[in-house]
């Protein structure tokens, strides 16, 4: 097998126009996209959205149809937040499959380098061009996975995740040919000056480890993925056990396309592991694995930032979003605007507010003075508003993604963490009748509960 | 006080155009160099070499007039391996003075980083010309510390390190202007298009930690130096006690450039210690430091990479460079060169080569078959043809920088470690008598001495 560059040559001549106008993009930060966010048949067709749909359940209960070097036996550890049993198979890696894993993600990264930034951008877009034509099928992974709506789950699991993983790619790309690949450097001397022919290879650091997490399965994970690829590394990609399948796919158009330009598939490889085997701490922490890319708990991300001392750490850890709320122009539409940021997939976005900070007097609005319980009465009949009518509140909240989401939950409803200010309430889902989906509930805390709200 | 932006409009007028220069340089990557590297009066004028001398030896047993937040008490640690004592004395800093001392480097960070990149490449620039005013005294005070012939001291330690500068300085300005500081972003949607206007901001990681190295303490130093500096960093400067006057006279035009910019000149410090007090381990691992810019020993190398996790971490380590002699069209004229590239400061550069590797049954050339001895023989030749004559010879060498280094040479000759092929000879110094001056020794060895080559 070889970089076939008839292949990457065509790619390169398709992908061109987009790789120029991202790259004008990454100049000006403007808005720009190449992907329309909506999923209207208008955009993609009469049929995407049902095809999608049809390829999305024709997975489940299926084995996935790639292979990972090094795996032994097959997991399936995905259920839905809305109740469905996904039941697909992936081969799974444990310890002792780790050589083997490496050494073939290691195989196939000298074609890799030595084909240049050009070929690698031209593969990696043409990656997420096919992930785009499966964008639809990509939706309902991610929406039975991280419990997000569809509509949601389209756009920020689809194409606002493709526009991220393109601008990751094409900051890559960038900094790749910001300078010239050769040089004729001449030092002017006594008679004839010194010269050398100067060449410069951007050099790979190795072996990424891409982790992916429960909630914002492509999103988050793409843009490691596609730096480090363009990048000329190797990837591993470990998936949450509860959010394989958009991975799993993401793998999967990664090694076709790969395999179609000569290069060796297992650059890209998914490790998936059963609840609990703990692979990403073993992986993170070989000496082949040169790059990190991380999403989830601080405990774990600083634990990698700790031990991974032979890589380059990414982490994106939890959270903490504050929002002072000392006086307003209009309450009534800043508790709509509030109610929507809780209400959005639950509240369980990294960008979601959590902490409201609120003067214990409370404060004088266009509505009168407000107390702090006021204030919250305020949110909590926004949220009424907002999320009445079942049928539209579910396309906002989403799924509840975890039992240790809705345990929190609970234990917070029982009154044990605080006063309970606005009250979660469960709400049926008119299409899914086991999904868990439950409204904002509101705490009130004092500074000294940091345990609870820090 | 505050950021004097006339000072710094003005320096960005006055270097604006040696940055316009450098930015091209970069992006070529062809020769240039903004500062002579030819110590000729025809150049610097009549009378800079000997007032850079006297600049010099006015220094001598006397203090440094800089200071250093958190030091108590002084260190002298400095003497020549020509045989000069520098009995300069720096203020010494030790573990109870690291909070006062980080406390101070901080202070400023907030100003630097509001500056923004052009008024802090343009202080920058201003501290290389001051640098560049002063290279004869430096080129005295880069050779009595690294023991490097003057002409090497002067370009090496002196117009080349200020290329590698300025070089880094540019990167680093070039990066921070990739991209525009402000842009308006505007999404278009139904009715009005969502709009944002959007600031960035470069921002620092923190105290920058570089460590300086015996034999290099300009070249190896200055480019880490200056590229934390330009992108918002402070800067704590932690010279190897034998070569501090460098890095004390680099930290001393910082502190006087930031000054009379408005800036806090603890922004860069000298932290100078004792022999063996061990201090960059402690500097380090402080939360407060973020960048360590090392040169040095493959052990202390590794230990910060292993240790300094809170930081991203630079280190030069000790090269192996290894030269295969197998063929050559021009025999005497090979021996020629690789007697030149060992005799160059006595091997002492990493970049010098180190281990010649030579076929057991020698190899045909146009001067006929040449066994293993004969090549040695060949080399040794021309080691005797390059230094026969002490005067020259001692510009070459330059000083054996150190006791270690000294002690390694005389284990070898004793024949101990391998059987001498080429003996070391000491030479007296015309001008300096009490100098350590010895030829390079060549030792045979075979694969298996691994604890002496490797």
């Amino acid at each position: 097998m070889a970089h076939n560059s008839a292949v990457t040559e065509r790619l390169t001549q398709q992908h061109g126009e987009t790789l120029e106008q991202a790259l004008a993009a990454i100049r000006k930060r403007d808005y720009w996209s190449a992907y329309p966010e909506s999923p209207s048949p208008r955009v993609y067709g009469e049929h995407a959205a049902a095809d999608g749909e049809a390829a999305f359940r024709q997975r489940l209960g299926e084995p996935w149809g790639g292979q990972t070097p090094g795996a032994a036996g097959v997991v399936a550890t995905e259920r839905s937040p809305y109740g469905l049993e996904l039941g697909v198979r992936y081969p799974r890696v444990a310890s002792d499959g780790l050589d083997e894993l490496l050494e073939a993600a290691r195989r196939g990264m000298g074609d890799w380098r030595a084909a240049g930034p050009q070929a690698r951008a031209a593969v990696c877009q043409e990656v997420l061009a096919r992930l785009h034509a499966r964008v639809f099928e990509l939706a309902h992974a991610v929406q039975h996975t991280s419990g997000q709506a569809f509509v949601m789950a389209f756009q920020a699991g689809g194409t606002h995740a493709l526009d991220r993983a393109l601008e990751a790619l094409v900051y890559g790309f960038d900094q790749q040919t910001l300078h010239p690949a050769t040089a004729l450097w001449e030092k002017p001397g006594r008679g004839e000056p010194v010269r050398m022919d100067k060449t410069f290879t951007p050099v790979p650091r190795g072996v990424g480890l891409v982790v992916g997490c429960n909630t914002f399965p492509t999103w988050n994970s793409w843009p490691g993925l596609f730096a480090s690829l363009v990048c000329g590394n190797a990837v591993v990609v470990k998936p949450h056990p509860r959010a394989v399948l958009p991975l799993a796919m993401t793998v999967e158009a990664c090694r076709e396309v790969l395999t179609e330009a000569g290069f060796d598939a297992d650059l890209v490889t998914l490790a998936a592991e059963a609840e609990g085997d703990g692979l990403a701490a073993e992986l993170a922490v070989r000496p082949e694995v040169r790059l990190v890319d991380f999403t989830g708990s601080n405990a774990f991300g600083s634990w990698l930032e700790e031990h991974a001392t032979q890589a380059t750490v990414f982490t994106e850890k939890a959270g903490v979003n504050t929002v002072i709320i000392d006086s307003t122009a209009d309450f009534s539409a800043m508790c709509d605007n509030l109610a929507f940021s809780l209400a959005l997939y639950t509240g369980q976005m990294c960008t979601a507010p959590q902490n409201l900070l609120v003067p214990a007097d409370g404060f004088d609005t266009d509505d009168g003075h407000k107390s702090y319980d006021e204030v919250a009465a305020g949110i909590g009949a926004a949220l009424d508003r907002l999320l009445g009518d079942n049928k539209s509140a579910v396309e906002l909240l989403g799924a509840v993604v975890s039992d240790a989401v809705l345990a929190r939950l609970d234990a917070a409803a029982d009154g044990g963490t605080g006063r309970v200010l606005v009250e979660s309430r469960a709400i049926e889902h008119p299409a899914w009748p086991q999904a868990t989906v439950r409204t904002p509930l509101l705490l009130g805390l004092s500074v000294a509960d940091v345990q609870t709200y820090g």
